[in-house]
């Protein structure tokens, strides 16, 4: 429980209404929860804001509404609110305990203030840093590197050669440094190309649960600071992205594409291999991109084309039966 | 080895031919096996009947073919088909046996009726109901609550909070209550936003293998009974899906979307998020779902739309070299 | 560290240029490293051998070009790397070696000279042959039979009853034998398809990882030899596969469809159940596959059709706009 007072402090914000209120957690604003507090971060929200039930709710400097709640005035809502959920959740404290269930091989160097979960296995010659936490049943292979302040979930599998940046969160199932799909065929033979190259992932890294990021094959495949993956996502050999991307769901990017900074990918997106797609550019979901996008360009569609082009050849198939029938007219009054 | 009227009479059928023989197994009817019974459950495999090697056939009480086959008569021949089955392959029982080798943490009930695999881990404060099998390699989180008669399949992982009805069965690889990827991002920076909802699912649920359903950000993520879902599935942060529902393979449905009671999706569909699904409605593989659907409504393509209507848009985008030529017909005439 | 003319003897080539060099790794051709030697394989890579920092490049006998660097002619430059890189990085050696923690079950059969990983978990009456490699929480079932030099990863479920023949390479996360989504619906209720048929998998196939192959519900799923899957791929109960198939990140094959040997799929392209694929048919990726397609056809497109076919109506979409211009034209002339 917090006193509404104590909130508005931690939030550097301002109260208005009744400033003498008990908050015993947050909740949406939609239906809310009494002696709960939300926020608006968005004016089409704005229609709930006195039906919620709701007893506080954080709203920006520039709000001027009439409301009999109690607001609290703050610069970003949505920064102050993720701010007060830690404090109704404070976030689960590293137990520091290796498990006796655990295995760790030969020359690796585990951190006294890092915790790993039962029946983990990691191999030889690898290296997990200081507050980071390996869930239980977790696959970890030899001359690994892992930071600090890092979260590996349940079952994940990390294979040999793997570089993982600090503040990293490896969600459950994720498969990291697996081969990729390099076949080389002739006569009729496919032959397995092998894959010498690493995997490197950088600080502030998210990746969701059950992706697949195959390791390079001679040169490596790189994941750059800060950009956030979702689950179910395929990343193949050589692949480079740069910092601050985001993909959603379900995207394949194929071997050797380079994905520069800040670009946006929907899900079910897929990419063929050896494309660059520019920083800032975004890719629709379900997009299938067989070509080079340029920096700061919006590509949809199947084949991905700029967006607004797109929408257009999308309205005229929409026309399509009143075209036909134009033409038709055009026929009969020609005989 | 079952005497065909001890079949019949456990599928309350009646024989038809020679009603003394012995049965050792269950067979399809396309090619079929001698000494087995097979099925005729759609009049499209009728033409296998006579050539079919099976010994005996499940016909419906309406069939009015001749055949020399001995037939039993049921009122539906793919339920008593599978009743059959069982009785060929009796369910594995559950060994009642928690193995050695699984970790329990503090508080937890685990019902003595369940089994669960080798090197499983469980943790604090959870609940595993009767007749429960959990399988090796599970990663069970803390205040999960587990039905009665669940299936939990080998490296299956459930993060903290989530609770699964009875008669689940849950496939191998699966994950179950990761954080959704909810990503605020605010002058360059991405927040992740905390996710402090649950996973509920309904009694009776099917979850097929490698999914992804991800925990809720304030409120829950819900999957309703009876629903069943294949592999590789996506379901985002605040999905609610109803009862009844069936989800065809490597579907993605993104935050926030509903999804009312008896919906069809077919594989490979992409539904973006904060959309209404309307009961019944089916939606055609591979579609890409940008807005919401009514009930009843059959929708297919990228973007979805009513599926007659698209039928009809891909019938002229195949006349369009015809249309093209239709034009330039009518350009030269009025030169 | 190997001598130039070593390399020339290993890949029985012909070194031209400085022959008395030492070459301590391999590298890529496009920046390469000193002392290393890299391949050229595509003349399209030919503007990248005068800078190259490579020292040696393996060229095929057909290469005419003047250059200052040493090459080795050799009859297929690719393979021949291949054979390079596993001289300088030896294949894992089979460690031999059970670790204390498996646990096998009753009657189960494992090749002295296997190892298994740490955690992993055989059930009863299995057999798993010479040279096999099982990597660390790896769950097998009952009656599974694995063959020899097969590489099983980390946290691979396998269920019960499916054999793998020899030389097979099966990714971290996969899962091989889970019931497949066979769902009987009648007035409303949900009967789940008894799953008594098999997986089977040739010879020297490939499954990346995160992949799901169901098994069959009365006959059996096949994968034929020598074809080879990428990662997060679904395979649908009773699919058959071919041989020397390859498919891509992210397929979904949808029941009892049927492959033919030699078969190309791009990535993201969905085929729906009982379709028949021929022989060296080609499949554009994120296709959707409504209908069987002849052998040695290509296609490609939502729905797929002949690829050709399919460019011309793509072209003309792109001139939908300029078509409508035109009728606009006939119409106002013929006002």
């Amino acid at each position: 429980m917090l006193h509404i007072k104590e909130i508005a402090q931690r939030t550097n914000g301002k109260v208005e209404g009744d400033n003498n209120i008990n908050i015993i957690g947050v909740c949406d604003l939609k239906i809310g929860k009494k002696n709960h507090i939300a926020y608006l971060s968005n004016f089409k929200y704005l229609p709930y804001l006195q039906s919620s039930n709701a007893s506080a709710v954080l709203v920006s400097n520039s709000f001027n509404e009439l409301t009999d709640k109690t607001i609290i005035r703050v610069e970003n809502p949505s920064i102050s609110f993720f701010k007060i959920v830690s404090l109704f959740f404070p976030k689960e404290k590293i137990s520091n305990i290796v498990q006796d269930s655990v295995i760790i091989g030969d020359k690796t160097v585990v951190s006294p203030s890092c915790s790993i979960g039962h029946n983990s296995v990691v191999g030889d010659n690898s290296k997990i840093g200081d507050q980071t936490m390996i869930g239980p049943l977790v696959s970890i292979g030899n001359d690994v590197s892992i930071g600090k302040n890092v979260k590996i979930h349940s079952n994940v599998t990390i294979y040999d050669n793997v570089f993982i940046g600090d503040n990293v969160i490896v969600d459950a199932g994720t498969v990291i440094g697996s081969d990729g799909f390099g076949i080389y065929s002739n006569k009729g033979i496919h032959h397995k190309i092998p894959h010498i190259g690493k995997v490197i992932i950088g600080d502030d890294v998210l990746i969701g649960s059950n992706c697949c990021i195959d390791r390079g094959t001679l040169n490596d495949t790189i994941i750059g600071e800060s950009t956030k993956i979702d689950n179910l996502i395929h990343i193949a050999h050589n692949v480079e992205i740069g910092s601050g991307c985001l993909i959603a769901a379900q995207v394949g990017i194929s071997g050797s594409t380079v994905i520069k900074d800040n670009v946006s990918i929907g899900g079910q997106v897929g990419l063929i291999g050896h494309l660059t797609i520019g920083s800032r550019a975004k890719i629709a979901s379900k997009s299938a991109v067989f070509k080079s996008v340029e920096s700061d360009e919006f590509v949809s569609g199947i084949p991905s084309r700029n967006h607004r082009t797109r929408i257009k050849e999308d309205y005229l198939i929409r026309k399509l039966p009143n075209m036909n029938k134009r033409i038709k007219n055009l026929e009969s009054s020609n005989e």
